[in-house]
């Protein structure tokens, strides 16, 4: 019989974004407990961070070097079993690299790494361990993504011609990062960031969700890479043509000046047949049209759901899932995978699902080479 | 310092629809353990809920009589804090009725109770006792309904002058009880469901809805009640005239037989200058319509929403909330009041925000007055 | 071989705001000219307007009176074929009536008359003279309506059970009538109007929609009226419960203090299997929801609409159509009729389709019915 | 005092498509009559044509040519003022050099010509013959396209950074024009569509709407250009990067192999402060967002519209308009210049505003651009 997960968290204390993000999607199911963590570089606001979160003092670590050594002393039944990263990138690596090493498994946080390189480590290592690691690529999380992905790989479509994703957001749309706003300073601080803006944060999801839905692979693009605010070190902008090895076309574009959008990542994939398209702002709907008859509007919940998706749904049609459920559908299946590895039990495949270290590395290639063909005035540039 | 809390559950167990709801939005925050639970009428059936929920032998308990008695003796750090009672409507009363008088908190299933009689004993008795009883009225949780309701308390809109609040659904639009559904069975039996079918189901829903957001009261009703499919026991469709205590005039419908429905309670109240439209299945939206001016299109965690928003807000503006956060939100703010009470301390203001024993009663009197009127060609019925 | 159609109009002339409309929707399919008018009760005016439209001097009457009376004594291939009547509610009849009895035939602005009794003289006419009698309830005009009306009718929804039906306005919101506003003046005085304000000025649509797509009669309505803004002499609100001639529910809303509403009549339809939703905002789509399968939306101009449809649609699908063309289909159809007429063929079935003498009875006797139910507190009141 | 124009038309006989449009746009206002027309190329159909539209036996012409000559020699006050020209693109440049050469104003098709070299010469006649020449670039007359030209150009979304202008369409999806389907067959034609297929198609409405909404000139593009049905000679799909000349970055696609689209013409323009998107299915509507406030949703006939927005409005708020009424804007604006011009007077200065010879020649250069791009790997070419 299985049993709840311990986890532990790296990142995430006070201040912290992401971290309650991941606490709360942990959270929903009731099959993951929050054990220990390393929750913030300065010991004295991790500490506060554990009280918040009603950690044992003794498990409230000051550095995730001390969660690793002392997590390992622990007995079988106590120690965490995996650990979420939910640092800026630029501390991804590391610690994912020492917990593979010590024997957790890992959920981290999106883009994998800072390079290519460290990724391309971490897959090493996650190939060589056999333990389980989660990308939390949230947007594929959402029930209505892994219809779409059934549905496409279906073929009712015909062969893909055309993928439009654009991913706007409007919040960097001033020199945020120079009144201290905590969120807007890492993203556009390369030391932190890494090599892209806009480009890693949010263009990576686009990219993820194209290839996850198409099951198509990007070969080459051809990238228009700005930055429009003043002093800013990193792209704000990308606008970028995509060829996909099947010989469909695609046009990319994200943006973190797009003045008055929120997170409006959108999709649009059409096949001879017909397309669909899946808007993130309402993700429990989409719409698929068809060559010649009336467009049909999908909704998460219905009866006529696909399996896939009707395994990461919670509630019924009408009763709104959001960004949480998406997140937690990825906690759900990595919890689900790692309990069948403990109990030595088969995982059933609807639930074999969830972004991968691959799916890291996917997102770094993306990033070297928008970045390079944004340098070489957009000329075209091999995604591998 | 304040303390997790812990969650006895009454019902709720394999095959509920609900109880997974409750311990979602009771798990979202990890603010609240499940510690225990009644979770079943069938005592093997509650012994395998109790082990797929991790709960320890010796707290999963066969009747909920027990597990009052058995609970109210274990050492005050060790019981359970409150109930969550998530059985049909006629097993509210009792299991309430003995929590308060054994001195925990509640969370209670809506409508309150089977019977006004019960919704008024209960409101004493939580009066008496000053323990703290939440309804779970989910809708009134999402933070755009407390916009909406600071909004129209705080004059912008002039005198309400109309109000329209609609609950169209469409899942009994065929005889589904005689398939033995468990969901419909018991709705549209009046032993178990009450005196009202659609009408207690959602339409109190609607009723608490448009009470709350608009802070008036409806003084006076004339429902024309209908149950459309065969055989049905209880009403499936209602259109109700509703008068306000301001002299505001009002429309509520609500049905279970509008065929392709799914959840959309919708509610549109106009004041003198302005008015406000707000959709259950786009509930991080509300439509803001003035005489002299475009729309304005109120968004989730957008920067100028209202402190009572913010506080009931989990995501930044762009990232869908739903359904199981207004859930939490419940939660959430019973959680902060009873930890305050334990703490001895005070409640944020804008925390002190669910449904309670009051709307309870409103609920029942809704209830009561519908069926007399709709028993009575529709005739003016007094709601008091 | 058909000719273009004569056309004379009363009322229409400078400051009028309905009669430059009917002027657009004859002018666009080029079938009708406009030939003379008696365009303004005051005759300075009336020649002014002539002179604005390009009718010649002597053509330009100052008096219907003296319309009909010169224009009968032209050569038949000469004087108007019929009039259009444009005038407030109260000048209806008599230009209607003499029309009918001079052998012209009518298109005439909805409600068709100030009381029923004048509706009813000219059913008795319309039925003598076999004279073409058309009334402009313009979105009975739509394709889309057309789409639905077939739907309904064809039986693939099942039974209907429920009709909700809605008009809420907002532009009397204020006493816009003590401004001098023409539009708000005429509408609001009860000796131009008639018994109604709100109620017959777009009551009257939202029942000629609702009986025109069902095919069903409404037989007695419960109707809570209100005037909401002080010293307004005529309603300006209506809540109003339905129930048909097959058992079916419904509930109909029409208000001009619905602030911040322009213009969106809205209807659903409910029967047993699946239900239609039409929203004049966007009169090009209609959302039809099936019991187990996804909503499906349709769109004029598409290719699997109905030949009804498809008769009165002008543009490919996506090239909007909007109130102007639904207004031209009445003129269009109520011109192939009497080009027919004129010519001795028979009209093609699909064209033979505009709101007729029958639709304005149906429509005084609402306005009287809703009238007598609001002043006797929403009594039943049988609709016959 | 002025007087109707009169117009003769250049194609749109029996079969055509464009041609009705055109007059049914230019019937709308009751300023425009036709009297003449070379409807067809085969002498039997356009006297067919003729009699349909009711025109006189000698004023239905066989050929173009024969219309200019025997117009020329009719008195001033009988002969046309103006044509229509309707044809595909390879029969735009004679007759409208035909029509300047012979003092005719005209009314011509989009593109403009077939090559850039015959709409420059256009564009040296119009300059030298000072008369009045309008292109039918039918979105820029919405209503709202003009609303939102007059806000960008304000400033008050401060510096244009990005504009996003798709045209996808699924129309041509299969090989349509193998069946012998009219508008498919020459459209896909290089001897009467020119080098472009989409790319002129729409294309050109995408970026003509562009430049014009934001007064900005594209001065270099990337573009990916596409054929996928096969055998077919011209491109069907197109994803174009822009640059512009203030520095604003862009994306352009169109496409008529987007499965199940319609005719989706959408924009969205981001400024520093704010941003507009317009959607040509709903295009009464523009949503203009703010950095900090609630999203705005402008509604045409609103009274807070624009100056420019409400002279080319005929209804009020809530009665859509749409793409007739946008084209009619067109012939309202020509007529109002001619007659100006004919009176001596001095048109008012909102509607001096078509697009004209200028925006034929962008178009031109533009496919020109595209095409060119297209041949060179997607190579950045200026436009100009």
């Amino acid at each position: 019989m299985s049993r709840k997960l311990r986890m532990g968290m790296i990142g995430g204390g006070r201040g912290a974004f992401i971290g309650g993000i991941h606490r709360m999607a942990a959270g929903i199911d009731g099959q993951i407990e929050l054990v220990c963590g390393a929750l913030h570089i300065d010991p004295e606001i991790a500490i506060l961070s554990g009280q918040d979160l009603y950690l044992p003092q003794e498990r409230t670590y000051k550095t995730y070097h001390e969660m690793f050594e002392k997590e390992s002393q622990l007995p079988a039944d106590v120690r965490m079993d995996f650990v979420s990263i939910v640092t800026p990138n630029h501390v991804h690596f590391e610690p994912a690299k020492l917990a593979l090493e010590n024997g957790f498994h890992v959920v981290c946080e999106k883009p994998i790494s800072f390079s290519l390189d460290e990724a391309l480590q971490l897959q090493k290592l996650v190939d060589e361990t056999g333990l389980i690691f989660a990308l939390t690529h949230t947007y594929t999380g959402y029930p209505m993504v892994k219809q779409a992905r059934e549905m496409c790989r279906s073929g009712v479509f015909g062969k893909i011609r055309k993928i439009v994703v654009e991913y706007p957001q409007g919040w960097l749309s001033t020199p945020l990062e120079q009144t201290g706003q905590q969120q807007a300073t890492w993203r556009t601080d390369p030391k932190r960031s890494g090599k892209a803006g806009s480009v890693g944060d949010i263009g990576t999801h686009a990219e993820n969700l194209a290839e996850t839905i198409s099951g198509l692979k990007i070969t080459e693009l051809s990238a228009d890479v700005s930055t429009f605010v003043e002093n800013r070190l990193l792209d704000d902008d990308a606008n970028v043509l995509l060829r996909f090895d099947n010989g469909a076309k695609g046009v990319l574009h994200c943006s973190q000046i797009s003045a008055g959008e929120e997170n409006p990542l959108n999709i649009r994939i059409y096949g001879e047949k017909g397309s669909i398209q899946w808007h993130q702002h309402d993700p429990n709907t989409m719409y698929v049209k068809w060559l010649d008859k009336p467009m049909e509007v999908y909704r998460t919940g219905s009866g006529y759901m696909d399996a896939s998706a009707a395994a990461h749904t919670r509630t019924p049609a009408g009763h709104p899932e959001g960004y949480l459920e998406a997140f937690a559908n990825i906690y759900q299946n990595f919890t689900k995978v790692v309990q069948a590895k403990l109990d030595g039990s088969e995982v059933e495949a609807v639930y074999n699902d969830f972004p991968t270290v691959e799916d890291g590395v996917r997102g770094m290639k993306f990033i070297d080479a928008v970045i390079a063909s944004g340098q070489n005035n957009a000329a075209w540039t091999k995604m591998e």
